[in-house]
């Protein structure tokens, strides 16, 4: 994957195409919320909150076992030129409903529902500036705002994990990937992602494996040798956001008297 | 408006009844908007954007004037339990509305349209958390967030003002007061909120004058001189308030390259 | 408040600054509803209907008390220009839910929910024909609408008052004061309320206490002095409007067989 | 059609079954819309408001032809037991759609649009009390105030009628029939009308011919002598209707100055 | 009903004016549906699903009776131009409601609901090509779905017929008619239903009585002659359509194993 | 991809890991559309319509380049238990949108929209039957009815395509991958579907590249050699589809006269 003159010729913000934007991951930010994280791709901002409620969706309860759920919402200027507000619109866009869907179906790949009891917890993912990769930091901060809730949860009694199954069963990343100028490149921002060839949004447990992989041609279609470079740099990226999650959450976190 | 015992008996977070909390008013808190400001009322956090576009809507074009409008809304985990989303519902609720036009129409006491020129700036207020006061805030921090982008929009020449006619014609601030077990106090906080038999948001410009008075009755009826006293207390307040606009809108502000 | 100037030079259609226009009260418009009220303030036309409901909301389910609410809106040629109907525009606009929620609060001011039990009564008030103050018309209408269904409530044996603790604890009535050339008047006809700089609706109950003020500077700031001359032409006011709605009750109301 | 028992026994309010109730048309009951007629067919009563304007909709510009179109709504406490706004709900249902476009096809029915010039003419019936035959009181009442429209077009010189083409080519009247007890009656008010076996709306011309025909077996289907048997009384009834129609129409009309 | 004229000049498919297009009733059309048809009248081509379920509508509920209900909707290339679909436009037009009433009262008028239990029957009626009488199609085939839809429940021990109480107490079959160029025709393909003056959709159970007549002007009005005729055609083609409808449920249906 | 076991243990409907359903293509199903298929992968049915117009939308005016848009939809008894309609619901469902942007993207991949001119092609893909692979289906009939309506236009001249721009440049197919049991299989059914530990769907073009791949982990996360196995089964499936489509495109269509 580190290919010579991917290594040698920088991009447009000087970074190498293997590297991350700086991530920042500011845990609490919220008073109220059982799990809250500001999480910084670069310029890109986006607002998780985890909220916890004992009892569960109806068609689920009686099951014994919890719920994960996702919403994703764009603030009107987030981006350069202002978006109508969906409420006033009257309707949840396309694409903000199936990036919710992909928040909570990422989210729950690496939640044990029948360890969680019957409790739901919903993480709002609220994009506060748009710089490229929203949906990915969302997934990665959720990840955080969620192991805060979980915590949340299980110390004030709600949650009563059993030894032998933890609540959560691994973490969770994701980062953009894209093809430009036929080349491979990590976390895009906004003037790359209007450039590429191909855009890819992989989902990655911390442990390595998958969760998602959405790749769109959104000129050409891609060869498999594309798509297998895309992997790799996606691979290699999540890993080291799992760090940073790791790392944000041995910071003590003190919450709201 | 202080009487002994209002000097004397604190409030529960140690305020005086004539007392505002603690009032930050950060701008260029987005890198794109013409005008950004992050406001706080003590845990009450207001991001106030605004967006210049050249331009005004149809029913308006040709008439030579400007317009200036707003929306206001919260974030789902903005409160202490979550609410659920006016967009995912499918329609603004009446409180929202009902914010928005005060907001708009506050700021709209203040700015000449005519010397704006057929531009439009949109006020974006999005609550990112509430702890009372949201509307109040949001009008005291959307002035900042207006006065920056009639600044831009001058600065890039798409405003002409003429010598002698400015196109802020004063600043607006807002503050809330209400009765609380019979004495009245300013700048209610949440838990202030609740128990308030009167609630009451004021408007007032720099000079001093009134925009807006809205005042209601939560419980029991208020008598005219708890009416007065309230009046009294929020002019006060909003001086202070428009002091701090003042200092703010001094400070420089560097825009994103 | 009655300064010579203001009593001796009319108003456009011959009345004095403090004049209330000719006020009709009808009671039992309608055959069905508990209790129903075409109110008239000039040409402003206005059918109030009050509809009891044993049962309350889910929300309040158990709690032993009433509820009291409202719903407003206007008839798309009760104007001089057709407006389209928001059931085709498919969602209720900001000014109806606006004043939907300021009649509703108006009547809860002057209700004991505990003594109503756990009974509903929703007041529709429907503008037939408006000529400014429809709002205000609307809540003096509305109220002697309330008291009726109260009676028929209370007759048929599904309120249950106690000696000590009667339903309605005081009455209720509205006007609007506004400023038009410098100068306080009372109760705005459409073509007084485009022409006035502040434009002020008062609610006030029979004991001459404060419900709500709410006042708006239409295009310069108001001052205090200006502020009190209206206060005081709505205390005023809304005690004639009392005296009508007293009268008007202690005539007999003939139920459909 | 008269059967000896069906003159000789009489209905629950006294009326033979080809007898219509007591229906009484009063025009010029709003003062700014250019057609306004209450139209009350025993205790229904209908506001139905005529409202002109120059212009068409935009796929009918450049025709050089006028459009007649209505809505027809409820008002919620027009009825024994209150129902909910189609506006709170959001949506109009099917019953209200399927009148307003009836109303609408029958004025469209008697008027030349041709000679109506480009404009446009909306009919808005609004039921206040409902007891029965809403639908067809709405259409006998909205052909008057069309009538009180054209004429006003025509005076004000938006009309231009040349001396060979009248604008109303005929007059238009409805009424329901129905099936009770297997004898037809004639204009059923509600306690008729949920008994009737079979209901039917028939629209005539004052010239005798059908506009519409619409009958519905509530309970068993019904027999080719029922049908006739309902229409005959249906001809007979409108005919009645048309008359007064003439009659309301030649007393003289004073609009507000 | 067969003058000369009538007989001897021919439609431009070919047809007389009193025969019906090529009519096929398909069964079975879905594998997992209790009862499908697709039924073609020449190019119309509507598919009926009957979707059976124990339960009813909370209304419904401990009555012991069941409940049979229909929807309506069209491709949006069904016809000779695309149209917007429903779901995108957020609102069903009142067409659609409309005939989804019709249908639904057509079924009802020959179904005992009591015979039926607690069980409700829907109806889908989709038209996958729409070339005029989608409606009567539409109900026509309905009828056969909802006939195999009983035979299923009653199959599967959900519906317990009685000895004397059959659950399907007749059939139901619709035609249109129209009168062109001043001549009554049967079942009018969409060229000549553009040109009818007067179109008429006409329900007759196998029996020969009326379950609904609705009859519309499309230009001038109609006389009584014209109507009696056009019933006259109405009451043979839905005979011709009983026997087909009879033909079909008698061929043997396999279902999905 | 075809280890020893995989072609020795056959799946629950026969078929071997890496064998498709049975496929059908019938073109021309619709009279009317310029393009129109009915695909089925076994027992999944879709009815495929292109609709051309000349023009394109507003926001491509004048760009001399055509537009190509896709609306996927089901019919509420396509599954095995009914759905509600979205048109009921009032609103389109995300996994709706999702599955009609896909559908649009993958058709954009391979046509030129600036051969096509200033015209537009809408594809709406109603699923009549479901039984798993509805959107592959739908993308692999949607390509031959795009055929068609290209071919239509070009007749009819309103696309001119000059002799080096092919319109469509190359041609597309989708096909459902899975894990199964720890075994990748490929087009699966429903009951495949809902046990499938993975489910991906793949685009391809004919020419064997990427233009989609969404991958979705169920149950576990899954391995790098997973997903390479599904992508291996894909491009054959897919290649398999396109040999398919080229057989259905070289028969000759009759048009509607």
């Amino acid at each position: 994957m580190t290919s010579p003159d991917l290594s040698t010729s920088l991009r447009a913000d000087g970074r190498r195409p293997d590297e991350l934007r700086e991530v920042r991951i500011t845990r609490g930010w919220l008073d109220a919320a059982e799990g809250s994280v500001l999480v910084e791709f670069g310029r890109t901002r986006v607002l998780c909150a985890a909220s916890f409620t004992e009892g569960v969706p109806r068609w689920r309860q009686g099951s014994g076992e919890g719920w994960v759920t996702a919403e994703y919402a764009m603030l009107p200027r987030a981006t350069n030129t202002r978006s109508q507000r969906e409420s006033v619109k009257g309707r949840v866009g396309g694409r903000t409903h199936e990036i919710s869907r992909l928040v909570g179906r990422s989210l729950r790949a690496i939640i044990d529902v029948a360890a969680l009891g019957e409790n739901t917890i919903v993480l709002d993912c609220d994009v506060l500036q748009a710089d490229g990769g929203t949906r990915t930091a969302a997934i990665t901060g959720a990840y955080v705002a969620l192991a805060d809730a979980v915590a949340w949860g299980t110390e004030a009694g709600h949650i009563r994990p059993s030894r032998n199954k933890p609540v959560l069963t691994d973490s969770v990343a994701a980062v953009s990937v894209g093809i430009i100028d036929g080349r491979p490149v990590l976390d895009l921002p906004y003037v790359e992602d209007v450039r590429a060839e191909t855009d890819m949004n992989v989902v990655v447990t911390g442990s390595g494996d998958f969760v998602e992989v959405q790749g769109t041609a959104e000129g050409v279609p891609f060869k498999r040798a594309e798509l297998d470079a895309m992997l790799d740099l996606a691979v290699a990226g999540t890993a080291r956001l799992r760090d940073l999650q790791v790392e944000a959450l041995a910071r003590p976190l003190e919450r709201r008297p």
